[in-house]
């Protein structure tokens, strides 16, 4: 057969994955999770599947019922949304009370986890940054923000500052990873970098098209260590504004590469 | 970026399209229709749906729902079952009964229709073939044959006999044949090759490792022309019988090759 004829990354036998998120056309777990699985030599493909909020209760619990589905990955605004599909919730994603990855095995049974927060801390890692001592400032207490606050509490930080535009989303998000790391110095806050080593972003504002900053600043301090958890743009007006300032930044593709191991490894496990 | 890190052929803008089938191995839609659609320079891919016979009513609408799904492709054994699911339905389609593809239009409304026969007659005709003044058996009467006898019978085949092993649904296809081509002789009746010049079968008998013929012969005369619907195996025994006995033979990788342009066409007309 010619390859105009056919395509040999997709046929009967190929395992299937999905993205669910509203909107999807941001998201990169399809050409990246798909290189991940293929490179270890699964015969699978994870595409996207957009799906609207008022579709998701009836519509997911039917995709988990197609036999040939793997896994599903949860991003916005479903990933708080997702967890009672679980079976089994993993701890991580118990304390976060979100998850963002589904597997099925092979005894039906449908286990949920969480895997952006260990992204995150991963990423800061491979740079050579510790969290442990830091002072954090952590815009957004949503999915993603949920999973990084749980995890840098673990991670010993002097200071973790937690703003969302719902407060009471904020002081929620704080309450738990308190709860969660006992001894780490954590609240809500109004959004700021006074005082603050490391700012993370995971809120959506700088998204696509968004040219707005999560937070009201001219300029930064060079010596701010900026990471922003958008991964479409690469550079949001955030990353562009660190950059300017000559300030350390890290990527939202890097938190995503630490995850997307973690979460192949999750989908193949049983 | 690496080919290591990232896949090329799918991505958050993707256009998702499904075959719905049970089971799903043995189908060749996903590697097929996805080169055609991407030689055509579109952004689509499609995968296999395994969906049980218990879960169709309840799963393949919530599918359609998905917002970035194009279309669907049913087999085995859901092209009658689908045929509800459509807003408007095609000339064809309406005189078989079934459909084997779904297409949501911007207007969001569904649109189905049925290509397998077409894709038969065509396949046909591109070894120089006509029906035209043949003598005709078809075995098989679901959602493949129905497609088959209906085109065939706008062909002017000298006669055409059904073979179903559900008698009645062979009498029924006979009368729907006879209704949609007024004035060609048509009949259920038992599979035999005597007096025929051409043999069809689209039942699923020799599908994957069955080792049956279709039709209980020991050997085949030269001169009858064999076709078999099954894609896989290519050769069936069936069709290794055929070539045994020097039969002219039609692949159903043929038929489907022929389709599948016309598929195309269908999912991307809105």
């Amino acid at each position: 057969m010619t390859t105009r004829d056919e395509v040999d990354y997709v046929c009967g036998r190929t395992r299937l994955f999905g993205i669910v998120g509203h909107p999807i056309e941001q998201v990169r777990s399809p050409e990246m999770i798909t290189a991940e699985m293929t490179a270890r030599g699964h015969d699978a493909v994870l595409v996207p599947m957009h799906v609207l909020p008022d579709d998701f209760d009836t519509l997911v619990p039917q995709l988990l019922r197609m036999r040939n589905l793997g896994g599903l990955v949860f991003t916005i605004p479903y990933k708080a949304r997702a967890l009672k599909l679980a079976d089994d919730v993993g701890d991580q994603a118990r304390a976060v009370g979100a998850i963002n990855a589904l597997a099925r095995g092979d005894d039906g049974r449908v286990r949920g986890d969480i895997f952006d927060g260990l992204g995150c801390v991963e990423a800061f890692r491979r740079r050579g940054i510790s969290f442990a001592g830091r002072r954090v400032m952590l815009l957004g207490a949503g999915g993603a923000g949920s999973a990084i606050a749980v995890a840098i509490g673990f991670e010993d930080p002097r200071s973790l500052t937690i703003f969302d535009v719902d407060p009471a989303r904020a002081e929620s998000l704080a309450r738990k990873v308190a709860l969660a790391s006992p001894g780490t110095t954590v609240m809500a806050g109004a959004p700021t970098i006074e005082g603050i080593d490391i700012l993370l972003n995971a809120t959506p504002v700088g998204m696509l098209a968004d040219a707005r900053l999560p937070v009201a600043v001219p300029t930064l301090p060079r010596e701010l260590i900026v990471f922003d958890a958008i991964v479409k743009p690469e550079r949001t007006p955030l990353i562009e504004l660190a950059q300017t300032a000559g300030c350390t930044t890290v990527f939202g593709r890097e938190m995503m590469r630490g995850q997307i191991s973690r979460m192949v490894d999750f989908f193949f496990a049983s």
